[in-house]
């Protein structure tokens, strides 16, 4: 069988046909390159509408150069950012935030993946000491890495936080249509109107074939931001093709349709794998995604028909992803299979 | 009329048909994210094939990513590289190669955007002496910015001239296929036979929708490549898509298609407007591009109709692009309203 | 009173009669700029007889510089460094490593500023997984920021364990001869016969004006230190007067002088106020510091008279630094003042 | 004889023993370190009396820490710093500039190392356009590395040209003492009245030991260097030792002493090389430098007595620098040694 779906990643899937549609449509003739042509300008409105019409937005191609980058827009090199311990910048970019920004990044420890104001305290000192670097961002992920989610009220919370220290808020959302399905709300809401600075606004793992977009909800961080996006690698000249893929995502909610039946995907298999006695789920299971506890010995031969990662070997802890394309075929499939292995 | 078609860029074109198709046909089911699915394999494959197989191949996304990171795997930053004050790198990227490797770019001024041994001397010196940048890269584009080529004999030239020096030679490949049509010869004649280190291998201007390859000819270069691509933010989730567009252009010979078919509507166009009095064309047409001198009070009006760029403002000298997708029929409706304005 | 001695920082002291000597002692004519004078000769060639002759050294002005340019000389910006979470490079550098070599800093929580095979193995996996920046070095500091120090059967450990996931050692020796004298063992057998890579050789803190060594043990290392120091903007143009107090410093074993009478006065100080019931003593008081927690309120009052710094607000932990210069009457004046404020 | 004096470089005289006493005077007790001691703050004062006192000063190591520093902090990554091609920036300092800014230099080929606005025009374009560097800090030489002054009226006709552009002017003053010497005319007069952004301020190569200064003419520019002078590695922790020795040279016009006294030397020197047939005396000579072409064969035999500097083997230019401790009798003994070699 080609191209079997499994459990690894949301990147693994492909792209949704509609996304594929809206590509074929905007390719006639010329266009501007860079994000000089009616489509970016279209996906641009589009977004800005989303989020309250009074933000920025940068298209780019992937979720590193996302955070890098708006990350770059808001600090300075003697600047610190503090992220949870497990957070993508700290864990899967191979350094890329330090690279490029030169600002030291300061992990804290947290059991779900979540920040919180009293999580973060410890890094909160040294202003003004020239020998510290500066604390400047608190960047959090929603979703986070370990498939938990902030309520718009812990958002609001850390924002008014930073602010207290003329800090920034920065979220990672490569996963953000998954939050926002997820706790069914708006996306203005839960960004925008919790004081959010900065945003890593995702579409590949919902179902685009790439592209992301840098949001900024203040003209004065992104003043100079085309210059950094070129700079940091991430200006596409055929731009219009990222565009139509957002434009496609935010016509008749096919991002909520995709992130929805992900997350559903996850929670049945969540359901399904919680009555197995020898599986222990570990994670709340808010978006797309399912940590558990398994035996260790079942791993790789699931694997052999289903891949997915192991999370920790250590507790044989495994992460499983389900993705806009999952289907409720494939989870029944795979919990049979592992109802087998197991018994 | 939606998209005209003009000479701004050969970036402002859209996708070839079979490029859209090759990614349609990949787009069902799960891949290994990252570059670790067959599609990617079999892409690096053909490329691999076409350099005569010792060499190593990377995807990203731009022509700028490949360049910075390319030259990223043969400096130190205490490093210099010496290239044609034309180049893209030099003009064209804002600095990122500077922010990025932390070296020092050497300009050279050359009337047609070609080096040779000569016109490189003048930076050839403070070798081991610890004030100064050590002279580590030439770096040129084949085809150049100026739309002129090397032939394969100046090309191995500059590596003998480098390698003498324990340099290397990069290429900025962006139009690397257009050079190898109009030289009417392979790619590993022209680049791997003549000694090139490292080399941008362009798709995107040549009927891709994006996605570029870095092509090490040493192992040895290419080490630790895979960090260097993640963290410099050019390393794709979903790469499938980037080698299905790489496979159609290498599938019967469509790249040569291409870029056969966008050099002829230069010289068509070349010599169409080398019988209008008033114009003068200032550099070789080699390629797919016509530099001209024309009159600048039509420059406004032309450009209503067929978008392109100023080139020089102070010479009136002008840039037209074409592109795999022009046809005779654009060529003639502008030179046609080319004489009208200027009679 | 002028200038009066307190317990703020060794770097409050002064320079040594013998360094101010040696320093007016080379004052006369030319000598060649940048270290091609015989006085640098001379003294890395004192340093090389220290370390047991195969080594490299470099002077350099700063014990940052020294720090972030021997780290840099041993990893690319993909790579990580392990240190312990007090330390110097991760408080105190306002992120001058992350910066210069664009690599990550991994803080490891550690109650006494000492690291272990076991406090290190959280961060070491990931290895030839792209996304993840790839630990490199694991850098402790000789003696540690909290006043304490490693057994070079310690420091062999580390090493070790660093070298059998082909990563290298490196020490922060600000510090370097305080533990020398507190361990009473010569510098080869404490850094070159444990196995460590690099080493920053500290001079200010024990009676030198400025400057600092990096010392290699491996030519590798070091082969193009040269360029790294002087981009790091770290290489004196009048050498030779950094060059004559390392030369003062290794003349009659002044360093050891100093760094014994620095230690025995922190032994005085913290015995005298062992004493004191109020008082607890936090760290092994191993060379010229004694940390311990005080009643908050007199902290004021003792530093009005004798300056030094609080280290945990939240504790009222303060740090008491003793120098070459701290004579008993210092220690003395201050225990007695420090017992009249707590009766 | 020991250390004898030659005209290789300023820097490779020793220091005045004015400065070597106040070194000396400062060195009792304890003085807060890195820069929160009185002596600092009396330095700080002096030189801001200098400038018109509405400035900010930084003390910092080396030249090219306070060129790569200041020029950091009126720049971001995106931007570009045009330069004469012979500039220190440019030519001595390993790319040190890029390196820590990441913004680009271009340089500018001129015959005496002075830029005028119309050498400088051929960089001006490209404002706003996102490919292309920004142009943002003209930086020049005073005096410049040719041995050659601008006088205040040219300083300020670049200083405007640079602010008509939203532009910042930057000066490297590593011999601004000479200039002003030469020049008559006070660093007010020369610097801050021709409208100057930033400076490097030098004293080492005017009879210091060590240490610069960076002087920013406008409160907003310095905002947060502290930070970036400790994460450059140019934060000197004992530095009432640097700030005594600007004491020194402020004192009693300690500096316009030296500065006279070596542009005098120089002067001496050209009369007399003058009278020799066969040399010429290729720029200006206006502080401490003469630069002349003389016959090669002699250049080795020279250098053997009285140590210099070849400049450029192809035309057996050399360059013959003088300093504050050049006597009289060194300039006869050469010019008779000089004399007797070529005859």
């Amino acid at each position: 069988m080609l191209n079997k779906r499994g459990f690894a990643s949301d990147n693994n899937s492909g792209v949704h046909p509609a996304v594929l549609d809206a590509i074929a449509e905007v390719n006639h003739g010329h266009a501007i390159a860079y994000g000089g042509d009616k489509y970016t300008m279209l996906a641009a409105e589009k977004i800005k509408y989303l989020f309250g019409w009074d933000v920025d937005v940068y298209f780019v191609f992937t979720g590193t150069g996302a955070n890098v980058l708006g990350l770059d827009a808001v600090t300075n090199s003697f600047h610190s950012i503090i992220c949870a311990e497990t957070a993508h910048i700290q864990q899967d970019e191979c350094g890329a935030p330090e690279k490029f920004t030169g600002a030291k990044l300061l992990p804290v420890s947290t059991p779900d993946g979540k920040l919180t104001s009293d999580l973060i305290t410890k890094h909160l000192y040294g202003f003004g000491f020239e020998h510290h670097s500066q604390p400047k961002v608190i960047s959090i992920s929603q979703a986070t890495e370990m498939g938990t989610i902030y309520t718009p009220a812990e958002i609001k919370a850390l924002a008014t936080h930073a602010h207290s220290y003329k800090m920034y808020l920065h979220v990672d959302g490569a996963r953000l249509f998954n939050a926002s399905a997820s706790l069914n709300i708006g996306l203005k809401e839960m960004i925008t109107d919790t004081g959010v600075d900065v945003l890593s606004f995702g579409g590949t793992k919902n179902g685009m074939m790439y592209g992301e977009a840098v949001v900024f909800f203040s003209k004065e961080l992104s003043e100079n931001f085309k210059y950094r996006r070129k700079q940091g690698m991430q200006l596409a000249s055929k731009m219009r093709f990222i565009a139509a893929q957002f434009n496609a995502m935010l016509t008749n909610e096919l991002w909520l349709k995709n992130a929805s039946h992900a997350n559903k995907m996850a929670q049945l298999l969540a359901t399904e794998v919680s009555k197995i006695p020898k599986i222990k789920i570990t994670q709340k299971v808010q978006i797309n995604a399912v940590f558990a506890i398994i035996p260790s010995d079942v791993i790789p031969q699931l694997q052999k028909e289903y891949f997915f990662y192991e999370w920790d070997k250590h507790t044989s802890e495994v992460r499983w992803m389900t993705s806009w394309d999952t289907t409720q075929e494939d989870i029944i499939g795979f919990v049979d299979l592992l109802r087998e292995k197991l018994s």
